[in-house]
């Protein structure tokens, strides 16, 4: 069985090797905790063994509504904000084409996203196109009251119950959401609604392969169970590989031994396009597991080759606070070599009969040597190619190292209190019942 | 006349007015500096006084050649990469549909974007889109030996000619290029090409008022002499003006007295998912400008609310080496007012018969106050709306005060001598001839 890989070689000029063992004891005791539920948080770590509990059955039953929707409608809008959306953005571009927004698609719904914002135009644009197209909801929240998914769910229902009356908008509706409380389960069961169930003890950065990713992938068309497959199979091997060869274990260890030294900065680098939003769902995993108690790596993201004509100045010659992991794919899906040209002006001759991904490849090469030369450490992480199951390891090896990390930076990584500061703000100024002494407050300061 | 509005109020409880305004009198030199073209990099420097230079024959002939090329395709791939692509792009996308991808313009070619990464799977899937549909081709190279751009160019090229014919190709593909050098130059003169050129004393980061932005810009259907209008407007607002109502001068000022005292990192926020490119674009901008000599501020950006949900957490309590800057947009294009429900499961009745941006300008001033006492110095910039005149003189105010900026942080921030290191790597490993003494040292250490 091959796995994705990663390879610490190119920190070993900027910090020892001993220096990143010095966390061998510690991190395995982490781990040890995460699965054993007896770490910091432990009320929230029921996504450690989540891969290999996922049985067939919630599958079939995820597919079988993924199926259902994929009959009734064209567009699937995914209602959700921060892990209620992210996750299921990220394997979907990773696994799409480029320019699936272009592409008619008989068989799987394009999915798109709102909730994630609360812009007016966003929204007023996103019902001028569902008007004239049968489309469907999936709305996630573990509360149903959350702001911005709550806002954009009242909207679209409308629409859609105004569209394709009330029964059909039933069927057209899935909820994710809280066992048995919460406005959304009241609503579901009021409406009878199909909902699935956001497990108690999975926070939203840590949901991706519960309902809350599965569904909305299993509608794009990708194949869940293959995606599940890979992240037991990464459960597997991250829980039972010594620490010279565990990736997670080796990654929570390196990045911390990186940022004792001052390396303030993590930039996750792809040269691959479709692996942009993985970025962004990593930045979430990482900045709010670890950006707390005045402390964490600050997590950044670029895609290459494309932002070396833009952040790569900087990440050459910049202050020296930064490190960077890189996210490679060793095989491309499709082929293209590069043509012969009788003229030559361009002087790329001496590439013709290459494969472009020969290009790619050196350019990566060749940038890991220039930003090492340069003062960045590097990390990389192949993939040995961009499918569902290498997708579910990587998932897994983020989740499992990130709860690894920060544990050894001493903090909860599994709550995220800052988060409610701009919501009670919003709250008192918005004049919410319940708020009014905060509102009392809030104009006194302005 | 209304301009862009700059605050930096809710910096001054971690800088005093003080140490702001202790570079008063170098910022105002250093802009003179600039429009005399007497500082450092001053060889490029010729986008300082673009906007009032530009004249109306030279935006007639961009918009006739955009004309010619809307009455002939249905797409328009630009081929560019860094300044000659994020620009565009930024401006483009602000402007645009948040669905555009999804909707039929009858008027409007599509932008699509080439030759700004290497992906092989990219392009083969470019390539596939456009197997089936008119498309023309704007390809941007000073040199045209550019890897990513010129491979990319080959091969669209290549298809083109097969499809429509080498005749019709020529109609269809617009050549931004060096006046009288260069491989593309040369092709250009060659074939018979529409061509604009890149000015000898604008860099790629600063070209965005040239043709280089201005075509892909009309041809998406935006009024570039408005745009020029607004950059006009601000190019005379920055020269006229004294520093304490001098945006350009006060955001130089401001962040370098920000990153004196340990602020490292700036990160650009909105709270309008159409701006999310103008933040790319203002990364290349700052990082290019001043991410050398192992200093500088580095550029992040975060879309808002959505990202309060991501990047929030370490925002409110993570290290604190981080100020803000958001840009605000006053008026939304559309209107989306908020029904009541008899329900009211959701608990937003609160908020009925309010707009949608009321809720968002609240989670905008909540979140602000959130971040300012959470240790998070914030500036703030108005557009009174999103159209071209404001996008105009945002990016001239971006571009001046990003002179100023580096000028203080006394670096020459018109060159790049950092993006060169991955290039030279790159093809001593390809073999590129003229590299073989690159190539025998670099496969030395492998």
């Amino acid at each position: 069985m091959e796995h994705i890989k990663l390879s610490v070689d190119k920190t070993l000029s900027f910090v020892s090797r001993e220096e990143i063992f010095k966390f061998k004891e510690e991190s395995k005791k982490h781990l040890t905790a995460l699965h054993e539920g007896t770490g910091k948080g432990n009320d929230y770590t029921g996504w450690v063994e989540l891969p290999s509990q996922i049985t067939a059955e919630e599958l079939k039953d995820i597919q079988e509504t993924a199926n259902n929707l994929k009959e009734r409608v064209e567009v699937l809008v995914v209602i959700g904000i921060g892990g209620s959306y992210l996750g299921a953005k990220a394997v979907n571009d990773a696994l799409a084409n480029n320019f699936d927004m272009l592409q008619a698609d008989n068989e799987n719904p394009l999915v798109l996203y709102a909730g994630q914002n609360i812009s007016e135009d966003y929204l007023y644009e996103l019902m001028e196109i569902l008007e004239n197209i049968e489309f469907g909801i999936c709305v996630i929240s573990k509360s149903g009251t959350t702001t911005e998914p709550a806002l954009a769910f009242r909207l679209l229902k409308e629409l859609l119950e105004e569209g394709v009356g009330k029964e059909e908008a039933k069927e057209r509706i899935v909820a994710i959401t809280d066992e048995s409380k919460g406005a959304l389960r009241t609503l579901a069961d009021q409406e009878g609604y199909k909902t699935f169930i956001i497990p108690d003890n999975v926070g939203g950065r840590y949901s991706v392969l519960t309902p809350v990713g599965l569904l909305p992938i299993a509608v794009a068309g990708h194949d869940i169970t293959k995606l599940v497959e890979g992240a037991k199979s990464m459960q597997k091997y991250t829980s039972e590989t010594n620490f010279e060869e565990n990736p997670a274990l080796l990654y929570a260890a390196t990045r911390n031994a990186l940022y004792a030294k001052g390396k303030e900065i993590e930039i996750l680098a792809n040269y691959n396009p479709k692996l942009h939003n993985i970025a962004e769902w990593w930045k979430q995993l990482y900045g709010e597991s670890e950006g707390k108690e005045l402390k964490g790596i600050f997590p950044a993201s670029v895609d290459l080759t494309s932002d070396l004509h833009s952040m790569g100045q900087y990440i050459q010659e910049g202050q020296r606070n930064i490190f960077e992991t890189v996210i490679s794919v060793a095989k491309t899906k499709y082929k293209v070599v590069i043509p012969e040209d009788k003229d030559n002006l361009d002087k790329l001759n001496f590439l013709a009969g290459k494969r472009v991904d020969e290009v790619n490849k050196m350019a990566e090469l060749g940038t890991q040597l220039a930003h090492v030369d340069g003062g960045v450490p590097n990390l990389r992480i192949e993939l040995p190619e961009l499918n569902e199951f290498y997708i579910g390891e990587l998932l897994y090896f983020f989740e499992i190292a990130c709860g690894v990390s920060g544990y050894i930076l001493d903090v909860n990584p599994f709550d995220q209190p800052g988060v409610e500061a701009y919501k009670s703000n919003m709250f008192a100024l918005l004049e919410k019942p319940g708020f009014e002494e905060e509102t009392k407050k809030i104009k006194e300061r302005l």
